[in-house]
């Protein structure tokens, strides 16, 4: 029996209108919720069951989570919401159209910010609409003004050290519902994938990522549950 | 500003079909969901706002809460799910038609047994399909038989004492998603409402309860949101 399941929210507004999203809260779309919906029906078909959930702050990750329990009659499992599985904050970016952004700097540039492990974009500007220091969800939280995929894996493994990890360990079983750069961070740690990898993983939206785990979490199997 | 708010689940479908249900786990109606929603927006509208929220391990609460939630954009919070706010246990008349229980027993009896203080139904039956002793989400928990709404109020005190007070306590504001009676157990704790009255009391379906409480957590108010 797995113990461990990642998925990535449904699509978003903003997947759809191709724009950096980042910490922005954008909700899932129609298309979102069914995926969210489908993931669900999908994990209980295969048998799959849950002790315990982790999700973002962010209302496309909750969301997602929520319709896939309660496609699994799962509602009742408990939830551990945190910051810390947020999604990359894309800074400047945030808010782009990406073909636009391609017009305006050149798609070398644009690959290199989405690309690059460790370049991060400019960071979000003073009076930017996109400011979420002052969103009370993030009291107490240094909001970043931008983030590489390295700034992101600096805050999602201590989380997955200190909170995940043991619950795995005292054999819970545990699904995750987060973002594409939070999901990025922990498959890189769990299948070793090396830096100049990481950054190309594209990591489909509503699709259970299954991982069997050996006792010191190292991986020994991980695929889409569609494929299996 | 308030800091404690109660709201009954929607409209689950055995609240339609007249049904005494309990334990047992029926979805809300999309009357149900659309009351939910209502609720959030509400909340919304008149400037409420919570740190904590608390539920039952019962779709039909987590449900409205998350739909509430949502609506005020606020699935963020944090949740924490507990058997003891579950529904009274009905033990023998779960899953009953009122009406038939009442063409079969007496409208009298049927009285009795809804509206005693102290007086338990006939314990759930050996095999019944209500029978959720073996239900993983109770694992670890002495699934009631049967429950008076004085059995009920002896595990929601509890739970308030150790887990809801203390956040009241801390400055936290809470909302409370659950059911009919074992929000009975929390007014008649708060607003000092004797044995013989406490059952009298009708809890509407969707209707957040404002409590203005004083430092010691006594009720200086208490109104239905719409209303004021």
């Amino acid at each position: 029996m797995p113990r461990l399941v990642l998925i990535r929210h449904g699509q978003s507004s903003w997947n759809l209108e191709n724009r950096f999203t980042g910490w922005w809260d954008v909700d899932v779309t129609e298309l979102g919720v069914e995926e969210a919906r489908e993931a669900g029906r999908l994990m209980a078909a295969r048998g799959l069951d849950f002790d315990l959930c982790f999700t973002s702050l962010q209302t496309r990750a909750i969301k997602t989570l929520n319709l896939a329990l309660e496609e699994m009659g799962r509602l009742w499992l408990p939830v551990e919401k945190d910051w810390r599985l947020n999604e990359r904050h894309y800074g400047g970016l945030t808010g782009l159209n990406k073909a636009e952004m391609i017009a305006k700097v050149g798609e070398e540039q644009v690959r290199i910010w989405r690309r690059s492990f460790d370049v991060p974009p400019p960071p979000l500007e003073a009076g930017s609409p996109f400011d979420l220091a002052s969103d009370r969800r993030y009291a107490g939280i240094a909001v970043p003004r931008t983030e590489s995929l390295k700034d992101t894996i600096a805050r999602v493994l201590p989380y997955w050290d200190s909170r995940i990890a043991p619950a795995l360990r005292s054999g819970q079983r545990v699904l995750i519902s987060a973002h594409g750069n939070s999901l990025r961070a922990l498959v890189k740690h769990l299948s070793a994938i090396p830096d100049d990898e990481i950054t190309g993983l594209e990591i489909p939206t509503g699709q259970p990522i299954v991982y069997n785990l050996d006792d010191n979490l190292a991986a020994i199997d991980r695929y889409y549950l569609k494929d299996r």
